[in-house]
């Protein structure tokens, strides 16, 4: 059986076991939170897991590693429903899944991780909220034009790139993101959860709309 | 015959260039200037190519269009022989695009960025840029340390993931970084750059080891 390293408040790490769950993929789970725990990611057993330190990390029973959480999709989803037949289809779901890494998670995410945990108190400059905000609600309006004229963003069903930028846009409220006014990304949440085989992000505030 | 909107100085951009190089794909190129002709990429017609205003970005003979440069390499990549057969090598592929994506990019690229184009002067604090060094270092410390192990970063030849890391590492010296002291770099842009059909980025300073 393989085994999750993950942080269980990360979404990052959400994401993974999302995906797992809709696969029916067990796992043995290492949890490793910010605090605590973290430690963990900085042992020279863990860095030759993943030299970069981090989780989500995944270990396969003869000891070889894979990280990166949307890496960690491809290799999980591929050949499964989540992953769109048509060649340009798919293409656009790693489009997204690339813009998540890029350009979502270094604003979206990381202003709600700054107000999340207390360790982070040192970045909540009011010049660096602002531009998180400003970054982040460009990110968001960029979901918006595609979810306000489809259903999912690649293609008619749900995709890893669904699963990806679900992680951390259903808590964005958390880091003070206006998600209610935009009505595609609201319907495009309660979509997502809807789905049979959903599993919640239970270590943060749900959103309440 | 698809066009390509790109910019001639960029990482991101070029490494699309280099893969449609290797592959003998033909393009209209439509250059995209950091300065210039930059503005085209805010225009109403470019935006409904590209919400997010950026190259690369690529039109096909039907209208459709795909952007994020790791998602472009991906779709003409696909079923070629830069992308592994084998499964987790496959995925081992991915996680170095998305690592470059989220930590490579956004430290290497930015702190190059920021000395190349003179309109990001204000960004040259020296509290920004020792960040950045600090960062980007890291960064190329986990790329060492696959590349003092092994010929490509991903299985035993070329890969979509060295022609993407190759875009923002072999120039890094444009960014301060220190690039010579680490020998698996070094011989790794050697390999990369001496692969038949590869083209240089000839619009900044090459390499000097």
């Amino acid at each position: 059986m393989i085994t999750l390293y993950s942080m269980p408040s990360s979404g990052n790490s959400y994401k993974v076991r999302l995906l797992l769950a809709h696969l029916n993929v067990p796992y043995n789970h290492v949890a490793v939170e910010y605090d605590g725990d973290s430690t963990l990611t900085r042992t020279d057993d863990f860095l030759t897991k993943n030299p970069a330190g981090k989780v989500p990390t995944v270990e396969f029973d003869n000891g070889e590693c894979l990280s990166e959480s949307n890496a960690i999709l491809h290799y999980f989803g591929e050949g499964t429903r989540f992953v769109p037949q048509d060649r340009l289809t798919r293409a656009r779901m790693y489009q997204w899944m690339f813009f998540e890494q890029n350009f979502h998670e270094s604003t979206v995410a990381v202003r709600s991780a700054v107000y999340v945990y207390p360790q982070r108190e040192m970045d909540r400059s009011p010049e660096r909220l602002a531009a998180l905000l400003d970054a982040g609600h460009k990110a968001l309006d960029i979901m918006e034009a595609q979810l306000s004229n489809g259903p999912y963003l690649a293609g008619g069903s749900l995709s890893l790139a669904d699963i990806c930028l679900y992680g951390y846009t259903h808590s964005a409220e958390n880091g003070g993101f206006d998600i209610s006014s935009r009505k595609g990304i609201v319907q495009w949440i309660n979509r997502v959860r809807e789905e049979p085989g959903h599993v919640t992000l239970d270590w943060l505030p749900q959103p309440t709309f």
